[in-house]
């Protein structure tokens, strides 16, 4: 028996995703989203949700680029405050100790810190009420070399990613792997 | 320093959503979605990217409805059966030893041992190539009450969330909390 909890925005995993763009200045801003997820196989694409009062949301539409960084669990601090203050203010790279990086095929910086980077083209905007979804073709995928194993894959447990939690607005690690998909739950 | 993996659609984390829907004859049928999150707070919205050419999407497109399970650890067997089999091949509950329960506010099913269920209602349908995005509004968020804290919110403890990993396509649990959102960042 389920019990109500009302119409809230409650799922488990949402991400932490770190958006990089470039202001009018050209000075580069990162903000934290947990609105956002993988949208399409082909061509490779992500929606990050984000309303249109954040200083990124005219960056985006301006530049018709961004990034999406993942941090991992040592960097959980820098993480947070990016979704703290506003790049209306200052500097958060500097503020936050993280180093910004252009990238080379969207006109967008990335985070030298964090592990996983995904470059992405504005290719559609959705108005969905009090946010608006910027869907991104990936152009390219980067990963700092320390999170690869052997065959230049990413090691999850080298990566250390990490969760929020909508409900409680905790962040949570992930933890050890429990199977393989499209194999652990196939029957004989 | 940064080393390209190339356009891929990797990101940490993906979720493990178990989609609900009534086909023609009102047969419950379930699907497992890696690509979706939430995409709006007002209305609160859920983004979940499906193919064409799955049963679930004529379903949807036809119902106007749709139910987003979260499973839990325990039964992430059953969770991944959904993903490798079709329901135009049969009874995909019966199968996966699972209970479709009929939500009382939309069309859709929804899977009684599955912890938690978003019911939600179809409000856009956006084509981004090889996967259709379906956007639904959250009308109503359920949950077993083992999964309650003592003042009936969501215990992540209790919940056993997992994630799915593109990168290797293996299933990682949630892990311990590591500090609380909108503050662990905060500076003095």
């Amino acid at each position: 028996m389920k019990k109500s909890l009302g119409a809230k925005t409650i799922v488990y995993p949402a991400p932490v995703f770190i958006i990089g763009s470039y202001d009018t200045e050209r000075r580069p801003n990162m903000m934290n989203a947990a609105w956002g997820g993988i949208c399409s196989s082909e061509p490779p694409s992500i929606a990050v949700s984000i309303r249109p009062e954040r200083y990124t949301y005219a960056n985006i539409t301006r530049r018709q680029a961004f990034t999406v960084n993942i941090p991992s669990v040592a960097l959980v601090e820098a993480a947070d405050y990016v979704g703290i203050c506003s790049g209306r203010d200052g500097d958060k790279f500097a503020a936050a100790g993280l180093t910004a990086v252009s990238s080379d095929i969207v006109d967008a910086p990335y985070v030298a810190e964090f592990p996983l980077v995904l470059e992405c083209a504005l290719r559609h905007e959705f108005e969905l009420g009090v946010h608006t979804q910027f869907v991104g073709e990936i152009l390219d995928v980067k990963a700092n070399e320390e999170i690869l194993d052997g065959r230049g894959m990413i090691d999850v447990a080298k990566l250390q990613p990490f969760i929020f939690s909508p409900g409680d607005s905790l962040y949570y690690r992930v933890g050890e792997c429990i199977g393989r998909a499209f194999s652990i739950g196939r029957k004989e």
